[in-house]
């Protein structure tokens, strides 16, 4: 990746080449979208494309790795969340506390995926073939991951890096499913019981 | 898609273009592979590949097809969990029951999922792409949604259908998770804790 410029009127262009980029992304597919198409998109010329990005791959990977760095972002705004995940007693825990903190942490992931689902679906797709975007999104989901363990390091049990594994893969199998296939009830409704189901693991410990 | 032939050597030649079929997807890439390839996998003419299949489209609709029969001959064998689907009381539901029904069924798409990952992923690829195979692949879900269906339908619980999407889609984001993502644990101790936290929402109806 090259560096990021630190003029104002070069950092508007490059975000402006990013921002065209995902357009052109979603609208034409990864593989119909060149260079040209997202500096036309830009209102630039292909040569500033080059400038700030070196082909369509990196482009690609500096779009993953911002959207990695918005979602952390958002993750400690679940202040009940961080608040339950530092080193408090089990016994101090309200009741309904966990299933709330997975409803907004739901909320959150699926707020996360539905502003973009097809780029979400070119991620997956690409990163098959690109080691370099995999082990940016491996970055992201680790970060992810280190903070979903925190919570349940709280619970002082055995495997825990097993369960988080495992909160984490059905939040995420959840969430995909009512993003990417049509699904059959509301999203509230989903989110709602799923905080449920999650939580009640956590509950009869 | 063109009939299935009846004459035994027609079928043997039928299943083995399939098998040809399927280490190609795997070994080359589905857009690697042609009627050509796969005709000279399975040691027959590219003509013969065209009396079977319309063509590589058509082939991997057929492939879908046959796994998703195999994965639906596979579910009944759990056999506890149709035992408990019948209309029996949730009174007499035994401890554990839940937990060693999800456990079974978990195995049961981990290996369906394990035998071809490659494969999976082709498909998924691919659904996107091509709304026939999307199709083939929607009713093979719903064949299994159905069976989900049936088991959380004996907890006489409000949303029961939605509480079987859930369950559905947590499933399926541990299992792809433990087969896809170089996982953290063993797929032992995922399937076991998945199997005990999904079971916990059960058990505390």
């Amino acid at each position: 990746m090259k560096a990021i410029p630190t003029q104002a009127r070069a950092k508007q262009k490059r975000a402006a080449l990013i921002a065209a980029a995902s357009e052109c992304f979603v609208s034409y597919g990864y593989h119909n979208t060149t260079a040209k198409t997202v500096a036309s998109k830009a209102g630039v010329a292909t040569g500033t494309f080059y400038q700030y990005f070196e082909n369509k791959e990196d482009m690609l990977r500096v779009i993953a790795k911002q959207r990695m760095e918005e979602l952390y972002q958002q993750v400690p705004s679940a202040t009940e969340f961080l608040e339950l995940s530092s080193n408090v007693e089990k016994a101090t825990v309200k009741p309904g506390a966990t299933e709330r903190i997975f409803h907004q942490v739901l909320e959150l992931i699926y707020a996360f995926h539905e502003q973009a689902p097809e780029l979400h679906q070119i991620l997956e797709q690409r990163k098959e073939l690109d080691p370099e975007l995999a082990e940016i999104l491996g970055q992201g989901e680790k970060m992810l991951y280190d903070r979903v363990l925190m919570f349940v390091n709280r619970f002082n049990i055995e495997n825990a890096d097993a369960v988080a594994f495992n909160l984490f893969a059905m939040a995420e199998g959840l969430v995909h499913r009512q993003v990417f296939s049509r699904p059959m009830q509301s999203k509230a409704l989903t989110l709602q019981l799923g905080a449920a189901m999650l939580a009640s693991y956590f509950d009869n410990l």
